[in-house]
């Protein structure tokens, strides 16, 4: 299939899903057990994915569909997760509204122009920016070919303060204590700038779902900096416009990272379920959720590090902590590097052997 | 007073406080209005810091007891605060324990030798670490001196877990995942290890308080990268143990980053205060604490960048927030280097020129 890099593949007409679990568990169906997947699953704990990466560098990767496609199939082959989530990266949303991004393996994205005001984001592309995406729809519809109804495919984006991040602080951070401060600074500019990024989401989710994607997650990695009430102002409320444009058309999972005061927030977003990190316990979280939406995660990434019969048990654990309905087993954040193979297949294996 | 570098003072008898807000606040004793301090507030905002930055390297300032007075007097003396608290650093602990500790200006902390089994534990100095860490010891009894009774002195540590993050990670991480690897890997050398520099934390303390220290802080800055359930078993257990051990001395305030899940747990350790960062509400923080202990905190130290009437307005609805008793004005995390004096001035005025 890597050879015909470059050529988008015919499309045709998706199979209906062998396994559905996952879409059971969004619309809060009933299931015999939960669904599972693993945040950046296709990734670097793979030989498999770094033989592609070794050849390839990250662009190249993203932006050509058999590559994508073959990226986001190994994990499924491979460890046999109950869905596929697309090889693509958050930061594909500022490429195409005309910022440069730069990927160094190892070190993180560099954006060697930032935004720093009103005249920035204006120059910004927002209409237009969702048809320099093709490269993403056409990796979605070989996908879900190639998939051929085994799994359902997650498609995903970056929320528009998580990607605001990165415009403004130029780089990753521990705090993105610029980013803040442009907020604070430069309100007007930085709420034009969300609502910017806003438009191009929705545009280029619902471009993801036609092209095949049967459900989407939003990704707000650093949504966890602000106070409640800043995450109101900055995050929040653009979430909500993104969700309630997008869900008519598919489910849409809200992972905002840090952010357990405002679940109960986030439950009325529409959103069919919420990410969770590892911070909030199941309790807690059904609770402050009111036990009325399907919840996603919170596996500690470093815990797949431990011996497989702890991560086994941990897994009974937890599925019997959440519940097996409206629960869908995953990590809190991404799956890290140096995890043993044997210990996420440990991980997909224990959920579907689970017993009650 | 900077030419007597190297040489300590002979210790006066202390005197007795003209300001002890502060002192009130963590006995839960009624006060007119919450004392004001800030985390680093002797620091990089501060052009008379660093101007003495600019002469003496990291250590240097740290031993010399006339350099570390001369700086933690600073913020009283330029903004006003209602408490100073000794300029040192965490990591003279580790050092202390017999591991070398490179401090390279902006870019952190680094330990070239890390901590990575049993055997390493084996090596760390114990009973004798807190003989070496007399210039501590002096520099808060010259700081005693020369506050001359103007307000209390802080003192402080880093928590086991914290400073364990270090000295096994050997830098700074945004996830401390070796070092939590080597927690769920390696549970015997890492409990070994949290003990050793528990017993080591406590002498330090103990003799901090001898030396004049009026109150101590200790500092769980990465409490918040686990789980409640890991939180419990590597983190809280050890601050237990010092906290219980040195409150009968003075109050002990547990300032543990991101552990809003363990509010509950950290309230019942007879800390007298517990600091928090902006992510928990004051309705939520008095809620988990049971409204029975002081609280400190929680201003996102990037607001003080707004303009000076919305920090003014801030403060005033914290306090509301919060209620004047039991309550000790401060920042969410440390006071960050961009921050003008007239901000940091600013914050602690409108706490003093509060109205009910």
């Amino acid at each position: 299939m890597l050879e015909a890099a470059g050529k988008t593949r015919p499309i045709k007409k998706n199979q209906p899903l062998q396994n559905d679990l996952l879409l059971k568990a969004l619309q809060g169906e009933h299931v015999d057990r939960p669904p599972v997947w693993m945040m950046r699953q296709a990734g670097r704990y793979l030989p498999e994915y770094m033989k592609i990466k070794s050849k390839y560098d990250f662009f190249t990767r993203v932006q050509t569909p058999e590559l994508a496609t073959a990226i986001t199939l190994q994990p499924v082959d491979i460890i046999g997760t109950d869905a596929a989530i697309i090889f693509s990266d958050i930061l594909v949303v500022p490429q195409a509204m005309g910022l440069e991004v730069e990927m160094n393996e190892g070190k993180g994205p560099v954006l060697p122009f930032t935004i720093q005001g009103m005249k920035d984001v204006e120059q910004l592309i927002v209409e237009e920016a969702h048809f320099h995406l093709q490269y993403v729809y056409d990796a979605i519809s070989l996908c879900k070919q190639e998939l051929n109804g085994r799994v359902p495919l997650i498609g995903f984006a970056g929320s528009p303060w998580t990607l605001l991040c990165y415009m403004v602080e130029g780089k990753g951070s521990k705090t993105f204590d610029k980013a803040k401060t442009f907020c604070f600074q430069q309100p007007e500019a930085s709420h034009a700038l969300l609502q910017s990024i806003t438009t191009v989401t929705i545009a280029y989710l619902k471009e993801q779902i036609r092209a095949g994607a049967d459900c989407v997650q939003l990704f707000d990695s650093w949504g966890g900096l602000w106070d409640k009430e800043d995450f109101a102002v900055f995050s929040l409320q653009y979430i909500e416009q993104i969700v309630d444009a997008v869900k008519e058309e598919a489910p849409v999972i809200v992972y905002a990272k840090g952010v357990w005061h405002s679940l109960p927030e986030l439950q009325q977003t529409g959103a069919a379920a919420l990410g969770l990190d590892w911070c909030n316990t199941p309790q807690t979280a059904r609770a402050l959720t009111q036990n009325k939406i399907t919840l996603q995660g919170n596996y500690d990434p470093v815990k797949l590090l431990q011996p497989v019969a702890k991560i086994k048990e941990d897994v009974q654990q937890m599925i019997n902590a959440f519940g097996v309905q409206r629960y869908i087993v995953n990590l809190g954040h991404g799956i890290i590097p140096s995890v043993p193979v044997e210990h996420a297949r440990t991980f997909v294996e224990a959920v579907k052997s689970w017993k009650a």
